[in-house]
């Protein structure tokens, strides 16, 4: 069996072209009209592959065909949501990929054995609708469904209100497909394979996630009459945490990340010293000890730096996701397809957030990665080369495959 | 003879009322209807005191009692235009006890040795048309009368346009005051002299200033799936060198001041990584020499995090005053003067610009600070208690009779 890379590109192309921007961008965010018209142009091409739709009660799609042994599917997919300008790939390539593996065994009339399922998921980017990640959160049981139909989006509409005027509220219970396995094809969104030159990047998870904002509070004073040994320097301060985060990673080793994203200090005059600076620190790691042991070195460093410069500080704790990791044994069948394959790989963890690390929480997952230029991602200029993209839909089907042939067990039935 | 400090008060209070702000603060923005009212206000007093006013092609304002010996007089003065929202003491604090000291001769009915003048000076704040100190700048002639009139004001007036709305657009040509001496009574705007717990302030000369722009240009990742090593974050570097300038200051020792107000990412969010800031250095020293010194390191350190980080940058130098040393005489003359009367003093440098500091282009010129309470100016919250200003006035007084009775010969005739 071989995949049909040219329909793969074509419907790119055409879900491309729904919610178009002037620059090229695509602009589909979740339960708009736009992202309406896309997922009503996936329909129809899960109907015209004579796939079972299902839709439940979050408005995430599920598109089946049956097996032999009918029940637990085979689950790839991933969402066509976008953030406010972005590109062509993210997520789309995941959904199309899928749909495009279960199309080459109607294509070449072949039934597998376990179903096979493609999943959009809804709002997973997260612009319109917090949580990011929500449709396969809920999916999971992460949020209770009357909860998530209660959130209200940043135009003060709720998730209900949407679902209902979009036509995707569905009667499927969330989560009750037990799904067999689910692997998620995506863009890298960084920048580790093109550096690495490998074509395939085998996902072992996901790095969990500390975000805080931190607001020093000094003295704002006149920056020509204030001497040097007599000021709370508010960006002082920010700027020795900002230097201390990257410490930290050095510290703590490869693999942990540490960002200082927003820097905003008051007033923001050149000739004054600024009085109050607001800041966030991002913090990611796959392992949760070490992301813990970063935690602790950013609250240490914070409390010395205040005694240092005679600042005050107030912390907040914005977000805290715990690392997820995949499941070791599609981890290994996606490196050794890769491999079988004629591609090189690279193991790695996503940075990014992703459906599949909400699927874990049910089922063995993972993620298959391919390179994306320049790392560049949630932007028009978002690009991945043809043969790199059929090279992740060809791995997706192999993998498939031996899963379907039952190469592994998994923990589900 | 004795200064009618309660007059002192009673005129700060009056002036205050004009272009009052809605939390109390003071809004006479140059050339305003506000600061035209408050122009009035003063000249009304001078009528008073029996003072001869004349007004120059800048719109600065003279009043002069005559005195035995007519001719170069003894000048006092500052300026009474305010920024958007300033306290009530700034500049207008030393052109009313200018007055004052004036007006003490008048009602002693004492003459004095030479003419004895009160100056106020157009546009020291710089809010509305750029550069500041522009009055005495002109006077002193460092522009020319034409060049300055050609000036257009944040609100796209000409200096000329308001000179003459205003009715403030005198025929005395600038600089045609032949001065003898200038002294300059002030608030410190800074913390220093209420630290030491001094009364007085002998200000030997105003700090030279270095003003850079500075842009740092990276490249913008997502902070979760960029790793450490491949970054060239923006950020970071802009911190490397608010940390360096600290440095710097201390390297070069005491008297170096440097400051870091303004800092600016591209696109300042949580989970990206800056690909760009722009920041501003401000750095200061009454010694042109190690200000040199300071600016030297700057570009120093900017190039090694340059390196360091894999970014660019752009420097912009924005504001280069070298520093002015006030006529040593005066100096120990106001020294002397704050002994006698039983103040305690601090030597000390202004770390902000005065009109002192043109006019000691032109003539012997010094000034004398009172403390700002927790260093605080600008801003309506400016305050210094009533004994505070009365010891200013005094010592202006006292300083102005020693040099009117010519115990220092300057090199003015």
């Amino acid at each position: 069996m071989k995949i049909n890379t040219s329909r793969i590109h074509s419907r790119i192309e055409a879900l491309a072209k729904v919610g178009k921007t002037s620059d090229g961008g695509s602009r589909r965010i979740a339960l708009t009209d736009d992202d309406k018209a896309g997922r009503d142009l996936l329909i129809s091409w899960m109907e015209k592959t004579g796939l079972d739709i299902k839709i439940d009660q979050l408005g995430n799609i599920f598109g089946t065909l049956k097996g032999k042994n009918s029940g637990s599917p085979v689950m790839m997919g991933s969402h066509i949501d976008t953030v406010g300008n972005g590109g062509h790939l993210d997520g789309c390539y995941g959904v199309i990929s899928g749909l495009e593996v279960i199309a080459t065994y109607v294509d070449h009339n072949e039934v597998p054995e376990h179903d096979l399922c493609v999943a959009i998921f809804t709002n997973e980017e997260g612009v319109r609708f917090q949580p990011d990640m929500l449709g396969s959160l809920v999916y999971a049981g992460g949020m209770s469904v009357g909860e998530a139909h209660e959130i209200v989006s940043t135009d003060g509409k709720t998730l209900l209100e949407e679902l209902i005027r979009t036509k995707y509220l569905g009667h499927m219970e969330c989560g009750s497909i037990i799904t067999h396995a689910y692997i998620e094809l995506h863009i890298e969104q960084g920048p580790v394979l093109e550096n690495n030159n490998t074509f395939i990047g085998v996902v072992e998870g996901v790095q969990g996630i500390s975000w805080h904002s931190i607001t020093f509070k000094g003295q704002s004073n006149h920056a020509g009459t204030t001497p040097m040994n007599m000021r709370k320097d508010a960006a002082y301060a920010a700027s020795k945490l900002v230097v201390a985060v990257r410490e930290i990673t050095e510290e703590i080793g490869v693999g942990q990340v540490g960002t200082v994203g927003v820097i905003t200090p008051k007033p923001n005059l050149i000739n004054v010293v600024p009085g109050e600076v607001q800041m966030t620190v991002d913090l990611r790691n796959i392992d949760e000890e070490k992301l813990k042991a970063a935690e602790f070195l950013l609250k240490e460093v914070i409390d010395y730096i205040c005694i240092e410069e005679g600042v005050k500080v107030e912390i907040e704790q914005l977000v805290r996701f715990e690392p997820v990791v995949f499941d070791e044994k599609i981890v290994e069948l996606i490196a050794d397809t890769a491999e079988e394959n004629g591609y090189f790989y690279t193991r790695l963890n996503s940075g990014a957030g992703h459906d599949a690390q909400m699927m874990a929480r049910i089922c063995p997952a993972a993620m298959i990665f391919v390179p994306s230029r320049d790392g560049i991602s949630h932007n028009p200029r978002e690009y991945t080369a043809t043969e790199l993209l059929d090279a992740g839909a060809e791995v997706l089907l192999k993998a498939i495959q031996k899963i379907d042939q039952g190469d592994i067990n998994t923990n589900a039935s």
